[in-house]
């Protein structure tokens, strides 16, 4: 990939703005913490790594920013933005553990000069997106073994570089694939509302130049049932102690057809996103987003005025419709519940 | 309905431009054949029964436009323009079955002079008409039935009036459930690429102020796993002998997704898509469309140049899938080889 989702330079996050893509390729500029919450909150930045990533550049900024002596009154200012940050889309748990891991860090460093801890936090973040990309391109080695040869992958949302720092979680696992030379052609949803596939995906794939068919949403269980797919494979938002996944609205949906069709349907996603203080999927928060997402496309309204809509923006995928899920530290069967355990122990 | 999906008057065919709506009420001034074809092609007027009904205004139109004394040139001409209508659009069969039934007709009538045959040819394409509304009424009686009160009904693409010559299949089933007071609340898909179920479902059902939500495609599963919905029902562009039914992309999926969730999928369909010749659904042949439905919408490019891009029209549902078929003559449950074959007998 040639185009970076995010960057940190002289105490700015340059955010590649996805609202644009892929007609322009335009870098909004954060120079406070605000900002970075509103670029989160209206998805010029998505995919649940990106999003952490961004937000611990935003307590980075909260610090940066300050001009306070006041130590007390300088880290407030740092909690504040942390709950802030947090609060900007509910369902990605890799939000609030990248800001958790931010003031982790924060606590052992809080006795520093106020410089000092400013230099440190910028510092961290910046470790936070390195090990991003890193993460991804170990779990890209780990899920490319799951591809096989000539397979036909079907993929929903944006789970690319552009979903991460890098690389990509369920998207790094097919580049993988495709870089050990494995003939794969790849089946991308558009993915209504926001259309990551059609305007993400799709752009993601092309510059890389590995083959594809974009589709839209309900096509998929057609060409599934035609036997024109091998396997499913698509990131997370949060995967829950008894392996339950919430991820982009109609992963559930493909899942179901999977099953059905007796393909295997894969989740790639770091170990971030593993969380074991939820039970199971129910208990996850689903986002609704605004119905102007559902009404209107690229500016121009497409259904009639005044008209009730729903909006979820994420759906979850009970356990026992998914294979295996993809982390860098190796590939979780089923039973979930024990073997999600064991893994987030061995970190 | 206030507005008609297509009349004919003075010997001129007016067909309401549903690629206009839900923004313009415009209707296309069709004096020949061949615009009845081209408005057929393009889809400014679809869905089986109304696709049926304008192509026998068309035959009757290849009869008006002709000046000619030669009796053989004249049924030629006839002749010539229901090969061309008959192709216009592959997979409903309501199209052929209408064409047929005025070339059958044309049969009795040909020995007559060829003023006469003009006139008889319009009468006959005004009966067609004027079935078909009759048609979806008797349909909607048997099939509300099936729908509980407070139900909550989803429906997929315009089976509505726009879809037929008045009244609509599936949704003249939900239409008679809420005139016999139900209260019933319907989830519309948008259904993409052509967006029938946002542009026209969504108008139909707020003209008649039927409680509805609107959702994107792939929002419907998480819908039926919450157990949000009650039933489906979807028109049908034609069924197999065994039952299994061609309708919009997207049905198959639906009909998966109500299996596994336990609650019953319906089709509502005229006897005219019943097509015995067909025995499964394997030899429908489908649509394929242009790449641009799915890249572009309202005119705005939504993926990136160059790329390639799948876009059937339609899916099959094999039959197992389908709980029962509502039609004008009474509801057909499975064993559908059997009972469909009894039913088309009794015609």
């Amino acid at each position: 990939m040639r185009v970076q989702t995010l960057y940190y330079k002289n105490h700015v996050l340059y955010v590649l703005d996805q609202l644009q893509l892929p007609r322009y390729k335009k870098y909004i500029v954060c120079r406070d913490w605000r900002q970075v919450a509103q670029v989160i909150k209206k998805m010029n930045i998505r995919g649940a790594p990106a999003i952490g990533v961004a937000a611990a550049f935003g307590i980075a900024l909260a610090a940066r920013e300050q001009n306070t002596s006041d130590r007390q009154r300088f880290l407030d200012q740092i909690y504040i933005a942390s709950k802030a940050l947090v609060s900007t889309r509910p369902t990605a748990v890799n939000l609030a553990w990248a800001i958790k891991r931010m003031l982790d860090y924060l606590e052992t460093i809080k006795s520093r000069d106020i410089k000092g801890i400013k230099t440190f936090l910028e510092k961290k973040a910046q470790q936070v997106l390195a090990e991003d990309v890193l993460i991804n391109k170990k779990m890209a080695v780990q899920g490319e073994k799951l591809i096989p040869g000539n397979a036909r992958v079907l993929t929903h949302c944006n789970a690319g570089a552009l979903a991460t720092a890098g690389y990509g979680t369920a998207l790094g696992v097919i580049r993988e694939a495709h870089k050990r030379g494995k003939k794969i052609t790849v089946w991308v949803d558009e993915t209504r509302p926001y259309l990551q596939g059609a305007r993400l995906t799709a752009w993601e794939l092309k510059e890389e130049k590995i083959p594809f068919y974009l589709i839209s949403d309900n096509m998929a269980g057609h060409f599934i049932s035609r036997g024109e797919v091998d396997c499913i494979i698509t990131g997370a938002d949060r995967v829950a102690a008894n392996g339950d996944t919430a991820n982009k609205i109609g992963t559930y949906s493909l899942a179901v057809l999977a099953k059905e069709n007796c393909i295997p349907f894969y989740i790639a996603a770091p170990c971030s996103t593993i969380d074991l203080h939820i039970k199971s999927g129910s208990e996850i928060p689903i986002e609704e987003r605004s119905a102007e997402e559902v009404t209107c496309i690229a500016g121009k309204r497409i259904a009639p005025p005044g008209i009730k809509v729903k909006n979820p923006a994420f759906d979850v995928t009970p356990h026992k419709y998914i294979t295996a899920i993809i982390t860098e530290k190796g590939i979780v069967k089923k039973p979930y519940l024990k073997n999600l355990k064991k893994l987030k122990k061995s970190l």
